[in-house]
């Protein structure tokens, strides 16, 4: 028999998955009339949270479950890549989904797989969920006894071990080393605006100017919202003929890109008039002419790195939590000085 | 959560085993009242009489199985948008793994999956199932009722619908165009002769010179076995260095941007001295200078088409099996001429 999900419920009450995981938890803000109409199908119908991970925790599949919020993005194939090498080390498989930002598919692929299929996730929380700010379907597949270690994309207020990048300090020692190469306007474009690893980029940006005594310059700051990236262009080309400057740094490297080919349509040399530098290290960068400077994420040993502490959590039942900062490298190629 | 058995019906009606049984299979015997409200308790609360992928298969999921091979792949992350725009505009979900071209993940994700998770598959074989030649858990899965639909790398003895590119006659036309535009020393860079669309153009490529007169040179053809797009570069180097050519072909866009460096390295412009042309239609080719010309693969086009074909079968029981093929594209930029 298919065990009840949490989609069953939901599709029975016309209600979204949200409403129901929130239902099921007591949350404030659902209804009393809902919270009781739904906890009582659920306890009516035998819904179990995560009950085959529960009465199969004692039970190893040897195997690791990872969700990625999105498949063309090579920091998270570097991450990937760390994953897999350590799980094959220590005897683990992984299986490996994609959220695609959504946070229905998350709770989805969560439920399936831990229908006994996984002993626990590495996970990168999806866009969607980030912003919804519902990390119920995390808490309980950590309550019902299925791990959880976060990297990169990270619920703050989730008790699990979790993998970050350094994002602020990363952007702060950006700002200097560009300052110490004689760069003193410098330029902010960002992409992720609305993740938290952007926002701690923009605040350390924020902060390296103040360390190197530069003004703050809402106009130096370009915030994309646009999603397709062949669009960015649209967006950079006016930007960068508004102001001066002499130096910009952004969130990506697809943007980057974007940005060294508006810098030379107005006529810009790279990096003799304006420096250019991207958080990430991947094919583009390598390809992209000059040759792009970025600030590298060592995604493989974040992945690495996680999984390590997975599997450690998964053999000892150890109970302490942990927060891993991976530091980051600025790799120097051809787009600065 | 405890199967739900025969004899728990029988204990919520007050009734007997053997009256659930007949309900269950509508049995004249049993009122029509009757047999209506045991049916629809049963069907709500997901009675299978036995549990295996067989009993599910009339119970629909609305969920989509994909497994794509790989992550880091332009053209299947453009099938990928396809399958999703096409299965939302059907009320369908999806919900993607990566194989990561093993085949082993390719049979445990098949069998997780087949659990009562979804209805059908949209896949693309993982390379080491095309080495294998081992394609039973392709066979299990549909004669268990649930159906495959395989996209761009196909199982061609497995009896399910099929997408394909036309891979012989675009590598055909693509040594024809180059012919038109005057180049007769064309070389074949291939990262891809280990597959069956590798294959596919490479013949292609031989037939394309043999219908434009010219000589099949075999020093003009490269296999390139290593899987780190880092280090095609040395490869070609050599290659391009050895030979006396005037346009090349290759299977990809990465192959394509480390042959326009060494092309370059070399002293030769593009696409003055030597024309390039690539397979794929992605982010590097847009982002290379100079701009690539590529055969472009539709994979929008595919992922949807496969997604229509999957669900009007999810929804008909057609049995009929049908390869589509999808034509391919010139897309020309400035690297020929």
């Amino acid at each position: 028999m298919k065990k009840l999900t949490i989609k069953d419920i939901a599709k029975e009450f016309n209600v979204s998955i949200s409403t129901v995981s929130k239902a099921l938890n007591d949350s404030y803000e659902i209804s009393e009339g809902t919270k009781a109409k739904i906890q009582k199908y659920a306890k009516e119908n035998n819904y179990k949270p995560n009950f085959n991970a529960l009465s199969l925790k004692n039970r190893s599949t040897k195997t690791i479950g990872v969700i990625i919020p999105t498949m063309l993005n090579y920091f998270f194939a570097q991450v990937f890549k760390g994953i897999e090498k350590t799980a094959l080390e220590n005897g683990y498989k992984v299986i490996t989904c994609i959220s695609n930002q959504s946070f229905d598919k998350e709770v989805e692929i969560i439920e399936m797989l831990s229908n006994g299929s996984i002993d626990g996730f590495l996970l990168s929380m999806a866009k969607e969920t980030e912003i919804k700010n519902d990390f119920n379907h995390f808490k309980e597949s950590i309550e019902n006894g299925t791990p959880i270690v976060m990297f990169d994309r990270v619920a703050q207020s989730i008790s699990c071990d979790k993998i970050i990048t350094d994002d602020f300090n990363s952007a702060t020692t950006t700002v200097e080393f560009l300052y110490k190469k004689g760069h003193k306007r410098i330029a902010f474009i960002s992409t992720m605006s609305d993740y938290k690893i952007g926002k701690q980029r923009f605040l350390g940006y924020k902060k390296g100017l103040e360390k190197m005594g530069l003004p703050f310059d809402e106009s130096l700051v370009l915030n994309i919202n646009e999603r397709d990236y062949k669009k960015y262009g649209k967006e950079v080309k006016p930007f960068i003929k508004s102001i001066d400057l002499d130096a910009v740094m952004t969130t990506g490297e697809s943007v980057a890109v974007s940005t060294m080919k508006a810098l030379r349509k107005s006529g810009k040399k790279i990096p003799k008039d304006v420096a250019v530098i991207a958080f990430s290290n991947g094919i583009l960068s390598r390809h992209s002419s000059p040759k792009m400077t970025t600030i590298s994420q060592h995604g493989e040993q974040m992945g690495s790195k996680a999984t390590q502490i997975l599997i450690d959590k998964l053999k000892n039942k150890n109970t302490d939590v942990v927060t891993e900062v991976i530091t980051t490298d600025i790799v120097i190629r051809d787009s600065t000085r």
